[in-house]
């Protein structure tokens, strides 16, 4: 498949220095296209967008009508903007609410789901449309994707997480009792909308959760984003031009790994940088987001990774301190201990990790890495050479 | 995207006339290969294939684990003799036996067939057997499209109607309340497995329903075809060479409508003949198979889809009444009155029409013919001479 990831912005090489043109482009919105043949679709980035979402809809799905899937949170703060928006574009409509929280993500909600979007009698040409974080566009991008065996699905992510990480890229699923994300479809949306101004209203924890996956595409393969961001963590978290900067960057990163590897088949496994030990460990404290959300997982997750590299003779140990004290001043957990409530088993963390999806033929796959933005796929890890460590990295 | 359907037999033209090469391979299988670029697929029918499906399993899915899904009245038919199959190939599986009838394709029956081909922790190369009728293709290949976002599947139909039908073009789903197949996945089997000795078990009514959907190829494009059917009749149904032949050249014209139209944007839609209808009087007796099953349904619906013509002006009295009188002869219902119990009504049918997936715009979409084996697809049929063709129809 010929495909690739291009920003639609001055000096749009495949990897840009963000720092490089970050000036020019202040207020301005930036585009990044997803390049996916007939599938191709737009990433619109900047302040204002939800407002203007009624329009960005209906000139990409004329006449088409939508169900708009939203949490109970985010309903509060921003559904009617987007209801405003859509009527004085003349976009009918109909809109779900479902409570806020991993949970959502489940069997139990995706009929739910469903049902709302059957009873609006939606057809394979209009949209179903994820106001919300990553648990709202997984969820209403799986039912979007199965309902009549596909119908159009626009995203509006409302977290950082969502922004840069799971509105893009075709991911859709629920988690069941066994595992998270265990089932799902790959179906790309048409258009994505980060209204970054949404941000505001995040709670820090959950701005710091999502700050981890920007982190990581640093991680894979871009050692200058990462010391951008080792430069410009205050102002990015305080809300300024590097923020949206950041944002760009990462939805960028990502975009080009998608383009290259669609189904997952082989490059876009490094996405999982972080994640076979961030789902274990989530799994571990049973989605419980007292303890543990998602991003705060994957920084646990990528310290452990680099670590485990220094221990596998693969990555200095500078480079491992360097990624964990980071992740810590950006207010993130870094060690197994980090999270609070009870010790972690050991083998219930293999366990996890055993039964996660990344798993080819009973070897196990992880994310391992050379250094910082030298990451790779490992196919064959040792899965005693996992408990060692795990029983280095738990406390006794 | 360049597809074709192509029979691996002598004289392998386009379309054969059945008749022509019947003698030749009165014992031999047949091949239909379903052309589809990289997710390509054989159809293998025959006699005994079921013994023989543990081979098969592993010469294209090498060291891969299984997971049969069946339905109570077939596992008691034949599950000992898949296992038997698979055991001796050296294939791994485990089996899930639901209950058997159309309720079975329900979220609740989704979710337990995930949980066990989950709880068998196959992974994506992996694949799920499905060893039934429609109801259990449907299901368990949904469930395989779903899980980790696609795992492969088999297909062994064990009913007329599936080995002809639904086993092939890669079409899955579940119902709902609110109508047939309105959740699925596109998902191509690896390989389907057409026992053709297994349909000796049938019960004449399902055998009959199967034969619908066997006409129905005759009746979109190939009159010739229909004539062979209307000559053999006899013969096909006590289960002679006949019978095998009219099975290959169903698959085979099947395959070719899918690899021309795989995600049915158009020419595939011609496989809908009497199913608007058909799908309309399903929902209206509520999936009661004691009233109606689904070929019995599309034989309604093939009937009526003539009349209709013919009451449009499009479709010659007589092509009409030769349909319903072939149909009649073996044994299917050629009028709604035919179905046994409660009267139906006209507007919960328009009702059940308008809300089938197969609305573009609310406008009708109708397979309408110009006599047999002329169907095209109508896509701006008028609501009210659908309800005053209805009205003709209805007992007063
Ligand atoms: N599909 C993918 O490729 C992909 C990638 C990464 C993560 N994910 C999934 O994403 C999920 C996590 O996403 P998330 O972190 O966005 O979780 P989330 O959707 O649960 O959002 C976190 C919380 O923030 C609230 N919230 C959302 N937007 C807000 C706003 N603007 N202001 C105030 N509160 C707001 C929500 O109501 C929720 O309580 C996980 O289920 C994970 O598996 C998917
Ligand atoms: N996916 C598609 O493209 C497609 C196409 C057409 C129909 N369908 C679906 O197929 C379903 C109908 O399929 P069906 O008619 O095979 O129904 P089914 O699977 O319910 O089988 C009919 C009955 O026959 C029994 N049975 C199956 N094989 C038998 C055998 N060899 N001997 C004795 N009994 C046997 C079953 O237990 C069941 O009770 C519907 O749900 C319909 O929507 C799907
Ligand atoms: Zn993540
Ligand atoms: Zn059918």
């Amino acid at each position: 498949m010929k495909s690739q990831a291009k920003a639609d912005t001055p000096g749009s090489a495949p990897r840009p220095t963000p720092a490089l043109h970050a000036a020019a482009r202040v207020d301005k919105e930036r585009r990044v296209e997803v390049c996916l043949g007939a599938r191709s679709y737009d990433i619109l980035i900047g302040e204002g967008l939800l407002d203007r979402a009624g329009e960005e809809f209906a000139a990409r799905l004329a006449g088409a009508r939508a169900v708009v899937v939203t949490d109970e949170t985010v309903a509060s703060l921003y559904l009617t903007r987007l209801e405003i928006a859509l009527t004085s574009a003349g976009v009918e409509f109909s809109a779900l609410t479902l409570p806020a929280g991993e949970t959502t993500k489940s069997f139990a909600h995706l009929e739910q789901t469903v049902d709302a979007i059957l009873a609006a009698r939606l057809e394979r040409g209009d949209g179903v449309i994820a106001l919300g974080g990553g648990v709202i566009g997984d969820l209403a991008g799986f039912a979007s994707a199965i309902v009549k065996r596909g119908t159009r699905f626009v995203q509006i992510p409302t977290t950082l997480l969502a922004q840069v990480d799971s509105s893009v890229g075709g991911k859709t699923g629920i988690n069941t009792a066994r595992g998270k994300n265990l089932v799902g479809a790959f179906h790309q949306p048409v258009l994505v909308l980060a209204d970054i101004a949404l941000l505001d209203t995040l709670s820090p924890r959950e701005f710091a959760a999502g700050y981890a996956e920007v982190v990581k595409y640093g991680l894979i393969d871009r050692p200058d984003f990462f010391e951008f961001l080792e430069k410009h963590r205050g102002a990015i978290f305080s809300g300024g031009q590097e923020r949206a900067e950041a944002i760009a960057t990462a939805c960028e990163a990502k975009a080009a790994v998608v383009a290259a590897d669609e189904r997952e088949h082989g490059s876009r496994a490094l996405l999982n940088l972080g994640h076979t030990f961030g789902h274990a460990l989530e799994r571990a404290v049973s989605y419980d987001p007292a303890r543990l959300v998602h991003g705060e997982g994957v920084a646990i997750g990528m310290a452990l990774a680099h670590r485990f590299s220094v221990k596998l003779g693969l990555c200095s140990g500078q480079d491992a301190g360097r990624v964990a004290a980071h992740l810590k001043t950006a207010g993130l957990p870094t060690k197994i201990s980090d999270i609070p409530g009870p010790t972690l088993e050991r083998d219930a963390l293999i366990e996890a990790i055993a039964q996660d999806k990344k798993v080819s033929r009973g070897r196990l796959t992880f994310i391992l890495t050379r250094g910082i933005g030298e990451a790779f796929v490992a196919r064959d890890v040792d899965r005693a050479d996992v408990e060692h460590f795990l029983d280095e990295e738990l406390p006794q």
